[in-house]
């Protein structure tokens, strides 16, 4: 779980992901040679701040959004929402403006809800800040903010050390309102041909989705993907052996919004490990999730 | 009226339309021999759910959604919405799951509003019900659950019958955010070079629209088209004497929303019957405006 | 400010830009003999009423909206919105209908707050009605309604007369949803292969952007722009001398919701001066803002 670590501890709020990025391009070429099959990487000014890895000959995409929630910092003390943090009072929060580097505390104050932060200097306007990062580890489980979705980019990362025939894209903005998963599939499609696409991304436990139960297969959330194309994923999934859960939500979205709405026929499943504390900095996922998805990752991508 | 009641009665909630699309694939094989234009049909695996017939050399393409609201099954005896459909204790929902067909009713909780279902057995998670259909004919309307847009549909494949020049474009999704149409608008503006579109939907009986007076021309709901193209609509539905009624909405949307936000040039205008009792499964509809609707498309597909 | 004023009074709410396009493509070829670069024309059909000039070389693009908000006249006295207008008794509203010019004012009712107008006969359905144009200007200050986005407009065109290198590209819709962006981008990044954008629009005065300390760099509104070409943006105007404030909203959108969203990996960021009084008749904003956006865009310009 290093890498996990690693990755959990690398800020990257939507909008400002490079540090991220950087590391992966960093990590893919230090990885790569013990892979079982070499990707084209594609990156650069073209792909803004994200990375497409192409594997042999790919018939489905995986998609794992790199960005994460944060603040920033507006006038005064003030702060606005990046995506759709979970606030409470005296959560901590880093960041880093031409003065140096911050580490300080949220307010929320009792009567409005108006979010600000409690630090010894003004914090210069338009700085992000995001959950200071501790990382926690047992036997069974893994505790950190975060985890949705640097979870879904580890899952991608192991995925690529077997991976024959694929694609995995690490996309930006998921968390608010999107913006990269768009040019993605247009370049992937047009190039590739490539429209069955799995979103590698964090869940939540429900009544009907509990921890420790295997990774989950979404149904529908917000918006509904093509039955056939779930249905054909539900019955390998049963083949394989791993340990599953079936969710259907009436809300919330993935990167898959962006495919759902853009113009190519795209096909698209949500398949992650469920965690608590969502969009909090405690989120935490079972250690048993966290295998069946990777496991499950690796029989789809055999076998859609 | 027979085949509008047979494509009322087959289930194709949005996200599952494929069983309405193989009705119309054979529909079309078997009656396509007497029509005026021999068409080009277009489905299959890159369409998705969706089909395309493009007749002679296309000017305008009318745009019929397949999918209809509903409900699906989460967990317990909850459901959750696909769409937005009318909620009453007692309607009658159908459905079917591995273990057989399903006919039950809806429950509203009294003070929640949560949705859930009155049956002898638990029906798995993820399946999808539909209102049963009850169709009735009179001499002067029709009434069933899910005209809206079965009507839509039938008007496009009467439209078929005489159609010379055009393109007839069939999709999935409108119910629920839309994803198909995209992707189809890319398709035919890219390859017939075809930018003007006529919306073939069902609207809402109103203080200013009122059964019996002709097919509704929207000259706006949430989103507004381009007035110089509505205003040759106009003209055109003037000088041909069929009865039509203008409609000015604040809200409602259609498949005309993916034409307005993609990346062509679309101009486009929702022309269709106005039906009362809206998404519940007693939407009915004054048969002179189904007639008038009719005619108005194929008016309007000779002339703009 | 004569130009200013003349762009203030030509109608054009959202969906019927097309009296500003004119005015504008005459405008074009009356004056552009005297700028320093020919500009290519690009308008007609396939842009609907768009309007892209593009100049030498172009390494970024400056999107201006036409469109205004404004209402709609339902069914009897009754106003639906077009955009997000400030309603209040007694606004007085122009438009014409088949009957001649009309010169309303605007009713609010008291406790449903619904929309209706007064005037000595009925308006027909689906008229526009815009703000009657009462321009003023002072030694400091220019105030009329539409300065959103007139001012806007007039920034673009003003930047025309010395621009070498770019692409200036006028928009519809914005007010009311979007709609034109989505093709102008795709156009624009596929025939120029240009992905840097700046958004000629008007933004609010707050506590935190005050009238007269500048143009306004948008480091957020509701969406985030990628971090690594603000602060490219935010070093040359550093360096330029231009005075200028930083912004940081939570909420608010513009043209480039649509960059943001498209399937191009379009860069943005958007820069105006600051208005109070917003979407009311009674919109004012500073001079010295005027000048400092002029002169700011002229900079970006030439080094983006």
């Amino acid at each position: 779980m290093q890498l996990l670590q690693a990755l959990c501890q690398i800020p990257a709020p939507s909008g400002n992901e490079s540090a991220l990025t950087e590391y992966l391009l960093r990590y893919i070429q230090h990885n790569q040679a013990a892979w079982h099959t070499q990707p084209t990487v594609l990156a650069g000014a073209e792909f803004q701040d994200c990375i497409i890895l192409v594997f042999g000959r790919p018939r489905t995409a995986v998609f794992a959004h790199l960005d994460s929630i944060g603040f920033t910092v507006r006038y005064g003390r003030q702060l606005v929402r990046i995506g759709g943090p979970v606030v409470e009072n005296g959560y901590r929060l880093v960041g880093e403006d031409s003065l140096g580097k911050i580490d300080c505390t949220l307010v929320v104050h009792e009567e409005t809800g108006a979010l600000s932060y409690d630090y010894h200097r003004e914090i210069e306007r338009g700085t992000e800040l995001t959950f200071y990062c501790d990382f926690r580890e047992t036997d069974t489980t893994v505790q950190s903010c975060y985890l949705d979705n640097r979870l879904g980019v580890w899952n991608a990362l192991r995925l690529c050390e077997t991976l024959k025939d694929g694609i995995v894209a690490f996309s930006c903005w998921e968390e608010h309102g999107g913006g990269s998963v768009a040019y993605l599939a247009k370049y992937i499609y047009e190039t590739y041909g490539v429209r069955q696409a799995l979103i590698s991304d964090i869940t939540w436990v429900t009544e009907g989705v509990q921890p420790g139960q295997g990774v989950a297969i979404s149904l529908r959330d917000s918006l509904i993907p093509r039955r056939s194309y779930v249905d054909r994923i539900r019955r390998i999934a049963e083949a394989s052996g791993v340990p599953f859960q079936l969710e259907v939500e009436g809300s919330g979205g993935s990167d898959a919004k962006e495919l759902q709405h853009g113009a190519q026929p795209w096909d698209w499943c949500f398949i992650g490990a469920p965690e608590d504390n969502v969009h909090t900095p405690h989120e935490i996922v079972d250690k048993r999730d966290i295998d069946s998805m990777l496991a499950l990752y690796q029989v789809l991508m055999r076998e859609l």
